[in-house]
């Protein structure tokens, strides 16, 4: 690769909306730093897996404080309008997501308190079930009434709904009674690798026909070659799975994780956060290339180097996300509560992860 | 009075901004159909007394459902801009308020989570001793170091503090320690009727002096006449009040309570909602003209029959709380969380009450 090559690399990537539809990393000023070296303009980061209402809304006072403390590097996003503002200032715009409906607990008045406070993208199950539908870990019985109801009020106040850890029955029916865009904010194919978590071409295509969206991950165990994946390989799981939604229903959601100890992972793996142990998945190591989020550049120039075109890539790194977050989150910036429309504001990005994903 | 002067009264009272510091009436579509009946621009609406913080999120889910019910007649407001347009649409500004701070249970970032919510106006204490401070029914023994926190807080993010059930000493270190204005939002003055709630001609000067406001109720157990009283009786107090805090520090806290039953008031008159029992005020009824929010235009009327100037009169009907409110809750409309700002978005009125307010 030519120098001139190189430095339009590094331009484009300087210069593209960059979206990682899914981080679940330890919150801290560290990983606000390491999000500006790899010049994210926005990321969807995780502020409930298994915690409960209050709980969950302890975790965003806790953001809150760091978001506030970190000001120079991130801004809170409700809407697309804000991630373009976060790309002007040079700072990244963070999205609160949900990797599980759990903290909506059974009130339907729930979900839209979370949208006022930032919370723009929401898993509907975690692994196993609950008062939703069931995860991809279990038995799955589908859809359940109350989240019939769930959904609806997600489309009225505007969350997207994240279907990646979701089980297949479940999956199917959120897709075909959401009349928003829904997605696997963060998934791998199964065409490349059996796995509980990796979706199947029906799957893949079944999501996109309805309008849906696929983010991408790159977890190590989810990847044919497992550890030993490079950043190539994550691209050639991006290219299968472009070949089979298309250019414009497909994202990136790492599900990044780093600064995590095993606590965190034990938490994860078991069902509530403590029950029975669900997944096993011994070392992990992130693809070569993109162990870190401040190696995200890589991505876009690996991108590159393997094929894909430029507008193919900006629309990859970021833009499809922005306008799949548009279409849900509506382009009212007011959070004042309005009529029918809800409180229509928007925010950015994806779901999250119960997978390990130890940094090498 | 001529017909002319009758027309001008309905018009000033049509035309002008038309406030009311505190509303602990009961939440239904018939009390916002009064609301407009009675003209009201905007009103500080109590959800919260006794519930910690998830009882009153419950609270706050029950009022938005009902005020997207009635979006015909009423809308949120988080800043004063939003009250204009209310005015404007002509519909309801409702502002959430606290009664108590109870709500913020031990956590100053729950602070910000209710002011993302909507609560604009909260009151330090309610009756009796909490985290902060202590209510005006018990021993008073001032502002704790948490309660200094929770100041500061709500100073930052915007949030009225309201001192009219807090106790002397709390009230008078709180006064001294909020770098923003803060109200008695409904209140009687002692002058006219010796009562615990009622304030001293000393008391009121102190908050006037420091840049504090004062909100005047009509609760009828507090005014000379008691239950006897006329809504000319209401206005020698507005009169008695605005002699000492000048015209531009005094507003209506009116404490309409309509549509609740006798289990409501005790709740409130007793400590906690179920302890002992605190006050005892026997048969209520607000003075004759203005028993029900509808009634509102006869107070502008007799504030004027009583030789208020109509800029006086618009003034204490509106005008003033929308300027303090503007003070306290900053100018910008975004409720996006930024760096020193905080969330700054505003909201409308004042606080709430124990009493007893049956309506005759």
């Amino acid at each position: 690769m030519s120098l001139i090559n190189l430095h339009s690399t590094a331009d484009l990537h300087s210069n593209a909306i960059i979206i990682d539809g899914l981080i679940i990393a330890k919150w801290s000023r560290a990983l606000f730093e390491d999000m500006r070296k790899g010049g994210l303009t926005a990321a969807n980061c995780t502020v409930s897996v298994w915690e409960d209402f209050q709980g969950t809304i302890d975790n965003i006072v806790m953001v809150n404080q760091l978001m506030r403390d970190s000001a120079d590097l991130v801004r809170q996003v409700h809407t697309t309008e804000d991630i373009r503002q976060a790309k002007r200032e040079g700072r990244t715009g963070i999205i609160l997501g949900f990797q599980n409906a759990h903290a909506f607990e059974d009130q339907l008045g729930y979900v839209e308190i979370f949208k006022r406070l930032g919370v723009g993208i929401v898993q509907m199950c975690y692994n196993t079930q609950n008062l939703i539908g069931t995860g991809c870990y279990e038995r799955d019985g589908g859809l359940s009434g109350f989240g019939r109801e769930v959904i609806a009020e997600m489309n009225r106040v505007g969350i997207m709904c994240d279907l990646s850890h979701v089980g297949a029955v479940t999956s199917e029916e959120v897709i075909l009674e959401s009349k928003k865009p829904v997605c696997y904010s963060h998934c791998l194919p199964a065409g490349l690798k059996q796995h509980p978590r990796n979706k199947t071409d029906e799957q893949l295509k079944f999501i996109a026909d309805r309008g849906g969206f696929v983010g991408v991950t790159m977890f190590a165990p989810f990847l044919k070659k497992g550890i030993d994946s490079t950043v190539d390989d994550y691209c050639e799981a991006i290219g299968y799975i472009m070949n089979i939604v298309g250019e414009d229903a497909i994202g990136i959601g790492t599900d990044f994780t780093q600064g995590h100890g095993p606590e965190f992972f034990d938490m994860l793996t078991h069902d509530k956060g403590y029950a029975r142990s669900l997944t096993e998945f011994g070392k992990i190591v992130n693809p070569l290339g993109i162990r870190t989020v401040g190696e995200f550049p890589n991505l876009t120039e690996a991108l590159l180097k393997n094929g894909f075109s430029e507008p193919q890539v900006r629309k990859i790194m970021g833009e499809n996300w922005l306008r799949v977050l548009g279409d849900v989150w509506g382009t009212e910036h007011s959070q004042t509560q309005e009529s029918g429309a809800g409180l229509v504001s928007e925010q950015v990005v994806a779901a999250s992860d119960a997978e390990l994903a130890f940094q090498g």
